[in-house]
């Protein structure tokens, strides 16, 4: 890899080679897919042997889990820490659609193999993956619930409300490219707008 | 395949071998991913020969494209059709949310195929799958302008509240399974109240 990594992908994940490693892999899990990608492929796209993957990562399913779960454990300590940053759940939900949009604009193509290749983790794996998945619902699910208690929301349904609230943000992943506008941090602010209307705000206005 | 095909997946393909190709093909795909699957697989889970396939389909990709086209055909048409039974842009989006969003639903496993695999299209196929793609969109696009033009919506950005309302159902295929709940015509009509809500619709009530 001759690009240089992003400060911001997987900023815990030492040694350095493993952090390439695993950029090399969402390169090629998210251009052939996780099944059509070999381990060695991997270590070739990062410069490196196989023997040297197998250093740091016993199996391919062990890379994925690694990308698979820094982006999950990541995505909790965001919503957890905006939650507590806002004691007003209109304001908490503005601030958390605006991070959870704005990095699945900004880090698509991880994002993109996080989502989509849920289903090629191991069964150990994956129950760690959605483990994490439901307490970052609940904690988006309480958000709402506050906000019905206070007035502030109308909802049809708090669990569908929620789901549709992170599968909004989940799908900019899906469909956001390089080319498309508006910005990363633009989007996260139309679309914290959307969902706050969405959840039956009255009188929503740009912080 | 033993299983018999639902009716409503790809009832103009003729002859029925061709559709049980591509039946077989949308499992294999959605399992493996259309790069780890070849034409031998697919011909075996159809119960032929990887000849017999060559018969209806030139190549792995044509079996995408007639699987991604009859998908996008299909929705453009139904999108189509509901605008036009429709004069009132609200009852417009309701009719159009509930019918997108419960074919997501209930036929989740062709319908993930369809958009994750969307890069794995040639050139020519994909231009043709993105060209129906922005015809859908234009047309839900029109009917948000209607809604603004009536005072019935306000949306911050009409480009992406027409996004926003696609990417909801779209990604419901990516989390719904047979367990989840609500069935698809529930999860429809909720969805349609979330996103007139969305649209900054007051006093959104059920059909």
């Amino acid at each position: 890899m001759s690009r240089p990594l992003p400060d911001d992908l997987w900023p815990e994940v030492r040694p350095d080679a493993a952090r390439r490693l695993m950029a090399a892999a969402v390169e090629s899990f998210a251009s052939r897919g996780y099944h059509a990608t070999t381990t060695r492929d991997i270590a070739t796209a990062a410069g490196m042997s196989p023997a040297a993957l197998y250093v740091h990562f016993p199996a391919k399913s062990a890379v994925l889990f690694a990308i698979s779960r820094s982006g999950h454990e990541r995505t909790l300590a965001m919503v957890e820490s905006t939650v507590a940053e806002h004691d007003d759940p209109v304001e908490a939900m503005r601030a958390l659609v605006e991070r959870f949009v704005a990095w699945h604009a900004r880090r698509h193509v991880v994002a993109r193999v996080v989502q989509h290749e849920l289903d090629a983790l191991p069964p150990d794996e994956y129950r760690v993956v959605v483990d994490l998945r439901r307490r970052t619902e609940g904690l988006v699910r309480d958000v709402i619930g506050r906000g019905v208690e206070a007035g502030a929301f109308t909802v049809p349904d708090m669990r569908t409300a929620a789901r549709a609230v992170l599968s909004l943000g989940i799908d900019v992943a899906r469909w956001y490219s390089p080319a498309s506008k508006p910005a990363p941090n633009v989007l996260g602010r139309q679309y914290a707008e959307l969902v706050l209307n969405m959840l039956g705000h009255r009188g929503a206005t740009p912080a």
